[in-house]
């Protein structure tokens, strides 16, 4: 399926809901998890109606939806929960940047999820986008596809164990961004693989195409940057601005979230300064090795250039060439050929050419 | 025709409206829009006389004027809305750099329409300069040429559905803006797909000139650089000053636009990124394929020049060569000959130059 | 005249006076402008005693040297309107950076006045110092050589139009820093139409040189850019300290120059950009070219040596080559040198390498 | 034994304890000395109950765990101290960036200690996390290795000389970290002799795999700027910050330390400038002396090349050839192949070429 | 003498004396000058307690140590005038970057004073550290080797002329600061020179090493940048700072001294900016030259190499080659061969390559 790109909306006025993006999955599934220290229950939500029971209630409501086509369902979410055209907008559209944005009623939030393409797209690296709508006791997930990375916060949230129960909508939050925040650091250990491999086959010049290796991952980097470098700054901006929605208690959580998010950038930096290192020593190998080849050929033919002058001076017609006739001219003829080869060989030695 | 520097005005006193640019349009056209939530009239101004009318309404107008080389009219403009005389001496500049100037009684702002070339100009970009004068009741626009962006908002604004008949001259502007950025995607999505034509066109090595396209691709970077990046300061000023002209409420609608500029800012430092990493592989490529091709032609003359050299030998005239009259000499100096040629190829097989 | 570098300076105590730069005129000249609203007088002043009469009128005073050279003179002046020693020392030594000290009783400035070079200095930028002193009633200048540039000022002041006669000492400052700027722009059309001749001379290949002409307007540019670069803090300065000299009704205007100086230090910057990209594309453009010369010559070389080879084995004087004898062996042996001088052309063509 | 990274931890909620690094030591070993300025006791601390005694007494604790893989008994440190447990899940992260969080109880401190390897790792740089909890009272610091660097502190401590005794636990963490800081110079000097070595390697020419270790240097310097660079914002902002734990006293002790992380950094950054400049200057003396044995090896074939085709021309068999019977013909022959050579060698050094 | 490294250091508790650098002098020389208005007195100090003398009195004293080895005598000094262990430890660090500190009692700056080599050197840059404690009646200045920057401030003193002596130590601090600054233009028109001679070098490529002497220049920038670099910072702190040990009509003259530390950095910046350049320039004309030699060598290969062939074809044996016997066929292959070398030239010379 063609992906649907932002000029499809030139011409439309702000607010106008277009999903832009590759529609992941067939249909989208909206399902709800009600918790509080004592309780949880989770619901696959088929009726908008069904969300108004989560709006009054006094546990925390986790609302999730998979699947960003269902243009009306959005649509009726954003009006049960009271939120602004332009958010919406924003979450429909996948070529977002990572960005949070504070209300009165809610904090918006959009970060990207990363991790090694499977199957067909095995070596690259897929981007998903995850909206969040934070209130003050809900908290709403858009995803593009279904994503393990929220399955292991689900089971935690069953298991009752730990803070999450026991906590607001915002810790919640905080433990799915830290989710897809240690996420990152599955695909810097992929990377890492990328980087060793190929750095060896650059030491060994095994493969000649290995720049091309190397400007694919750095097409990789450019793009994980842009996904998760403004993170950093959401971050600093949610600790910085206290907005309500926050609670104080989970400010330590956000400052470590920071210090991964950071420790993930200068990473990506650190690999983008050791791929144009890289990259110059490859370049650097392959001119030496080339220069070698062309030298020693090159020695190979000079030496051999005035040796075939000689024979040729001899293998001419005059009746007149005295040397001819003698009796040791062709060995001393050759004699006198080998010294000019082994003087020629001297001189390039002494002038450390060879 | 040529076009008009501002070298030009070298020696004017400040304040002198004189116009730089290309005259675009063959007579200036000044129309006007008086719109409320209950009213929309749309009129074509002939006399400076009926823009008094403007003023004295509470509907909110629109005075839109195409066409920049009528300096009297612009003048009187000026005169009419009480404009300061280095305003409408920017505005007649189309050398001019994006900004925003909040004056006490409106707000002056210089932005830039870019879109694809059309006609024999197709494969550039065309650049047009789109001034903003807005009061507390009126929005001035001045355009170099009649343009069909400003045309949907035309549209919207007459079936009177959504906030724009309902909202003052502030929306009015921001939705214009925002078309204008809209448009900046339109020619971003036409880059994108120049960047991936180059990118085949390099790893295929198919065009031996498309650095000369990259050249100039880079080169409309660097300009539409220079057209996009201060709009983002712009905006960036008008959320942070709080014009008393742009209403509160349209505070969301700067902030979304503000994530649109910054989202082209970005876009396009990407792109230079990629390009320069294309560049790189470009040269790396032809370097590579250039050495090949050396390589292979130079292993193919030294192999030949002993052989030669050999020939010479033997085709000298000496009448003492003991050689030339043995029986097997000919066949033994062919295999030798063979020999030197296998062994050569060997040695440079076991060195791996071929 | 060898130009007096500031390392004369060393061991002197701070405050000494002296001239570093050349001597560019013959003798200093020094005249004052009087004006109000309904005056306008002008004089040569010879001695300094007459200066004494321009600090006590209502009327606004102009005092303009030319030439630096005459230390007594301006130690004098210094003296006549109480400027600082460092002050002082500073418009001397024209080795300056642009810059703008403000003082209880006046505000110091200087600027840098560029100019395409005349004469035998065609081709070349000239840089010549001016600064300013500004108190409540008068306006200093110091020049190196006489300028058309303030002369146009002067003809509008005579002229008595507009709001330079109204206006005090601060505006004509402003109107002759506007003058300086204005003829910045001439000098980048100068540069623009280097920098395009410079591309057709790169993209055509007509120019070995052209390396050296890039080189050459990169140190220009370096040079303009030092010398118009502070301008920008300079009046950033001006407008947020709100120095008492400075009349508020000035600030519009200050706001003006200042996008003109930014808009100049951009246009500086875009330039250097355009001409590292052109060097660029020069260099990879000279690179293959001579790749194609070269490899067209080898392949030249490389068909006829395994020809040479052939021709040379029969050339050798063997008794027993039975081929020689043979009736069709000539034509034989030169249609098989043809078939390997096409073989060898058809395979560089499959790997299209011609 | 595989190092163990940081992607280990996707899943596991916040706060979860898992050792990241390599296992360093056997076994952990917890000590600690509580010292007053008149008394000094150290102990081997075997069980977590010995610890109570630190917190109740009137004198300082100095607390040193080294080897980070005994979970429970971090668990154990953390629960009798207070410490958060993100602040645990730090101490074992040893892929963590140097950081500083101030918490209303303790400050937490992340350095990393460099040393030049030793043995088998010889040439290589090690580095080291070291962790820092400083409370009102007492200092934990958690190594990883057992170290020399604490060691001479320690001896200090035990000779009672000096300020450590009469001071708090802020003064003795200054002093460990003073410590850590001054062995950054250790291993600047290391690198030093190494870049004096690599630019003599470079200037003669006699190592052609120089490039190499200027990558693996670079590589390097990469690494120690990530663990040295941080440390200079950690002392500034604990400087800015003035948490109470920092008696007022140590804040100049702060600001030499501040002096000396700025002073690596900076050397650091000199480092890499210079490795650029030298890789620079390699590659261009490669293609010096590349350039000169192509050039002089093309000479002699060129100036071999038109004397083998006239000797070529007088090899030919024709039976009409009147100079072959001419008595002079061969010396005359060989002048005229001499003359030839002759003016070509003159037409080289014309042309400066030779 | 081997110079002494930091790394020494490491192990010793913070604020031991430890000279680092080399020892320039064989004696350390302590003298004092008091003055005030109408007193100078110049005494050479051998004993510590007569320094006790100074502080009492109302009068200014400068204090001049010449030569840092002799520890017991700078901790006598830093006994009588109370300056901090840590400041002694700094002033005794040779390789210490310039900064400054203010205290309580005094203010503590480090600067680096540079000359061009003389002698030995001569060719080289020469870095000296000079570091001054400010205090509110005096002024001690601490240098490696005697210096005649000091001298011509010492002369002014003595001369009573000026400022010098009746301003306080503030103004004696700056008045030596500024000599210090004046030197630095005296390096800078050294360094202008050089680069004079290095361009002309460029352009003529006259001399083939002449990236050799590029890289040394880059190498004294990297120093002179490091040494200058930081003393603007510091001037500019106090500025900003205001020490009550600094008068406020001393406020000017630091201003003045900002100004030209920023025209050194400047200045040292657009030299290295220079300087790559060149090189670049330098690069491609080695590369356009050696291209140059390279193509006119193989083009005369080229033209031979066929010429050669066809006389190999006649100089074969083959009993059945009619045209040899034939009357005109050795002129008419001459012929042919000049037709075939001709229409290469043509054919070279419609293709622009020679």
């Amino acid at each position: 399926m063609k992906r649907r790109t932002r000029a499809r909306k030139a011409g439309l006025p702000p607010g106008s809901l277009v999903h832009i993006g590759e529609r992941q999955v067939d249909g989208a599934r909206l399902s709800s998890i009600d918790y509080s220290p004592d309780r949880f229950v989770t619901r696959t939500i088929a009726d908008l109606g069904e969300l108004d029971a989560c709006l009054g209630t006094d546990t925390v409501s986790w609302i999730d939806l998979v699947g960003l086509h269902d243009i009306p369902l959005i649509e009726g979410i954003g009006k049960t929960f009271g939120i602004h055209a332009l958010v919406l907008e924003d979450i429909l559209n996948t070529d977002q940047r990572p960005k949070v944005e504070v209300f009165d009623e809610y904090v918006f939030l959009v970060a990207k999820m990363i991790r090694p393409g499977e199957g067909d797209r095995a070596g690259s690296i897929e981007i998903e986008q995850v909206s969040f709508i934070l209130g003050k006791s809900f908290l709403i997930t858009f995803q593009e596809r279904p994503g393990d990375v929220f399955g292991s916060v689900r089971e935690r949230l069953k298991a009752g164990k730990g803070r999450l129960r026991r906590s607001g909508p915002d810790y919640l939050g905080y433990a799915l961004l830290d989710g897809i925040v240690d996420n990152y650091f599955v695909v810097l250990d992929h990377l890492s693989t990328k980087m060793d491999s190929i750095e060896s086959a650059v030491l060994d010049q095994s493969d000649s195409l290995v720049n091309h290796r190397i400007h694919r991952l750095k097409h990789d980097l450019l793009m994980l940057r842009k996904a998760t470098w403004p993170l950093r700054e959401i971050v600093s901006a949610l600790i910085r601005d206290e907005p309500p929605q926050v609670a104080a208690e989970s400010r330590p959580y956000l400052h470590d979230l920071y210090d991964h998010t950071a420790h993930v950038a200068d990473t990506l930096d650190t690999y983008r300064e050791m791929l144009s290192g890289l990259l110059e020593v490859h370049f650097s190998l392959v001119n030496t090795r080339m220069g070698e080849v062309m030298k020693v050929l090159t020695i190979i033919a000079t030496i051999f250039i005035p040796l075939t002058f000689v024979a040729g001076v001899y293998g001419m017609n005059f009746e007149h060439m005295p040397e001819l006739a003698w009796k040791w001219a062709y060995p001393a003829i050759l004699a006198i050929m080998f010294s000019i080869a082994a003087s020629l060989l001297v001189f390039f030695r002494l002038k450390h050419w060879i």
